[in-house]
């Protein structure tokens, strides 16, 4: 079919180069030097926003702030387009499908990946593979728009899991915002106290435990922000563990402290 | 040298297969399994710990709780052996060396090192390739047991870190201590907050921030409990930064939530 991509950085990119092998894919991207890297890539580029319609789908694949005024500039003529978006918060979305134009049909794709790298140059086809993407219907979905995500995902190279906006927003605020905050809290705890001259004593465990705090501050903020209530019921949980953990390491109490670290290691192993 | 070894695990496993190419070492474990493994991987294996000694350096790589008893039961008789230690908290050892009989020589020697596996089976050379030694002299250390323990720890493939005992510990605090606090709250949280049949949705960045979650209750307990005055004041500052930021994302304040992650990126390039 004919996918339509607005932004070509690290997903939308990911997405062009996965997808280009089995459909006809044109990409858009507001930065003329991305453009040139997507073009020399192979990817069809046009040179503005409207020229990706007509399509058979269209993903919003551009940073979060602009997923719902890319989508709202697109919905007016979307004519039979599925428009999709990539957005990792499902609020604002919701929000807009709400008050879409009659007749355009919107769907959530939100591959679970990501690395340290960001833009064109970090996309790969390969950062797609085998991950889950999550198709989220909005009210603006109907059973033909619901199968062409799944069939895109699964084009991809992904693996499809089908959640409401309610579930996905809950699920990103635990396994991609909490990470990233509590990564973040820990880089600058530890940055506050080791002497600048013992700097180079972290090992594998710290680096991979902060990793997530090289996140970019705009995907970091619209992660933290736009998912706000989910997220801050979660700090809250957070908070109340990391309590509950110093008041048994205060009273010198073994067992609850074995008993807290059991239960997160049997909680890790389900979860990963 | 003749150079002993107490506990074959993890640490002392490699220990051992990373010295025995340049000195003659002998290894001890209390469990007889272990004993045979290691003999198997062409370790000498004594039968009794009493049997490590004479020798130029004894090594105590028992688990944390074993250290102290294993140092007072080899100092008595110590002569000219110099005792190292890997405990990965000074606090107990230092304790132990204010009191420890005349004469006696004790060095710590903590390899930053680790990897989810445990006991021999895990153990290899490679572990300590350039790793991290904290060589931390106690009451009973001198130049020539301090050069000693340099020496074991680049003969062993590590790069040498010279630190007093609360240096060491207030890092160790925050490089492997908090993080494993921090990976466990974030298990606890995310396998209370995920459905069941979406266990499956978490990725790299989720994987490993809380891959410290399977550090085994023994070790993690110690870590935490041995060193409760610096794990504590970390937990405090960590939960005030995470409040911080509960306080941005409540009030919508994009300026400060970008402001602490950029802070926080900063951190960790400063300390990777």
């Amino acid at each position: 079919m004919n996918v339509s991509i607005a932004g070509l950085g690290l997903i939308g990119g990911s997405l062009a180069l996965a997808l280009k092998t089995r459909h006809r894919v044109s990409g858009f991207d507001i930065d003329a030097s991305t453009r040139d890297a997507a073009l020399a890539a192979g990817i069809d580029v046009v040179g503005a926003l409207d020229a990706l319609l007509p399509a058979d789908a269209v993903i919003v694949a551009t940073p979060m702030a602009a997923i719902v005024p890319t989508l709202a500039a697109l919905a007016p003529r979307s004519g039979a387009a599925v428009l999709l978006d990539v957005a990792s918060v499902r609020g604002p979305v919701e929000a807009f499908a709400a008050s879409a134009p009659a007749g355009c049909r919107i769907v959530g794709l939100h591959p679970m990946a990501g690395r340290s790298g960001s833009g064109f140059a970090a996309a790969s086809a390969e950062l797609l593979e085998l991950r889950p993407f999550l198709v989220v219907p909005t009210v603006r979905s109907d059973t033909a728009s619901m199968a062409l995500a799944g069939a895109l995902a699964r084009d991809a190279g992904g693996e499809v899991t089908v959640c409401s906006a309610v579930q996905h927003d809950r699920i990103v605020a635990v396994l991609s915002a909490l990470p990233l905050a509590l990564a973040s809290a820990l880089a600058i705890t530890a940055a506050d106290t080791v002497d600048g001259n013992l700097a180079a004593l972290s090992g594998p465990g710290f680096g991979d435990s902060t990793r997530l705090a090289l996140t970019s501050s705009d995907l970091g903020s619209a992660l933290l922000l736009a998912n706000a209530p989910n997220v801050r019921a979660g700090l809250e949980r957070v908070r109340a563990i990391l309590y509950e953990m110093d008041r048994a390491i205060e009273t010198g109490d073994v067992t609850a402290v074995k008993a807290l670290l059991a239960r997160a290691a049997e909680a890790r192993r389900r979860l990963v």
